[in-house]
């Protein structure tokens, strides 16, 4: 019994030795002035939960995180940036050199086109924001060469899996976990989540669970698929 | 000696006693789509730091906050609001039962026209965002009948005398008091500041300092005017 518990133990723990584990996280924020920008509700808790699962089974990992108000493993290599084109940069420099690559941060999809350099001041006529596209980091990197096995993350308020297999397909993408934001108590900022993860020909359920239940599950599907 | 201390120790939490004051603090966040707003980067910092002080001095204090991750002090009655238009309904319905109205909180001064229901979809054509104005909060208690007494912040990154006072002026405040968030160290989400204080007269100088020490000299600028 306590030759295979250590023995679980020590499997649990190297599950994924040898593998380099780069992971987005959180959201970006993209400014309109020196004071205001946009941003979304993503708290980074989901993709910490995965990078310290992934610690957890002997991975080496690198962590891209936006703001957010958690600290990140000590085990992993963190680099913090702002926006989507930092974290574009960012991750594109170091995806070469990782196995797996899980996009789990919520990149804004536009930012300003123009940055003032000064605080917008107030007039009557309300504001007009025109928007452009930041560039699709996942996307980018799913179809570079050499490519790391590409993992990504849709999270949707309605037709869930209609708009996670449409991504996948598009993008190139080896897997994708999808799930609902719009429902109550998983999704942003929650500390429950609970995901379909889609590859081409398969599909994965996991039930709603604290987000590191849900890491822990959702890597043991990426190193199966990624061993493929 | 103790005597003395006691008396000054005395004195100092009862600067205030009796005096009601209304603090609003942090940022709002104005949706755009269930994951999507627009915000800026107030911390909360400041307002809190005044809170705290205003209590230590014997304030009773209400603190209307939007959306920040510090704690607010256990002793003020704390309301917690998130887009502009909640702040406002909250700060109208608590104003008439406040003697000063210190107006901390960096409020969005637009908000988009329309908030969709479902994530708004990439699309190849960019994004528009019309934005109309919000309510403006200080100006509508200051202009109200009974009105509490009126201290309004400007954050801005330049020109910051003359926007301060213009502000005095056009928002019929009492006391403004001006910061320039572009120099490094003061301002958002730091934990110094410094201030320039305006009356329709006068102008006082708090130079910097952590904002615990800030607040402190600010609430006796306040005490000093309100008793006028």
């Amino acid at each position: 019994d306590l030759v295979e518990r250590c023995l679980q133990h020590f499997q649990a723990g190297s599950a994924l030795a040898g593998l380099k584990l780069l992971i987005t996280a959180g959201p970006t924020r993209e400014a309109l002035d020196p004071v205001r920008y946009l941003s979304n509700h993503s708290s980074g808790k989901m993709g910490y939960a995965i990078a310290e699962a992934a610690l957890a089974a002997g991975a080496e990992v690198t962590l891209i995180t936006g703001p957010v108000n958690i600290t990140a493993p000590s085990q992993a290599q963190t680099i913090a940036v702002c926006s989507a084109l930092e974290m574009h940069h960012a991750a594109m420099s170091q995806a070469p050199e990782h196995d797996i690559f899980i996009a789990c941060a919520a990149v804004a999809d536009y930012r300003p086109e123009t940055v003032a350099d000064n605080k917008i001041k107030k007039n009557d006529d309300g504001l007009v924001v025109k928007m452009i596209k930041n560039p699709d980091i996942l996307a980018d990197i799913a179809n570079s060469d050499p490519r790391p096995f590409c993992v990504g993350f849709a999270a949707e308020t309605q037709d869930v899996a209609h708009y996670a297999k449409g991504k996948l397909n598009r993008k190139n993408l080896d897997l994708i976990a999808a799930n609902d934001v719009a429902k109550a108590g998983q999704g942003f900022n929650t500390d429950n989540n609970a995901l379909t993860v889609f590859s081409k020909t398969q599909q994965f359920d996991i039930a709603f669970a604290s987000k590191a239940d849900v890491a822990k599950q959702l890597l043991n599907i990426i190193h199966q698929q990624y061993n493929k």
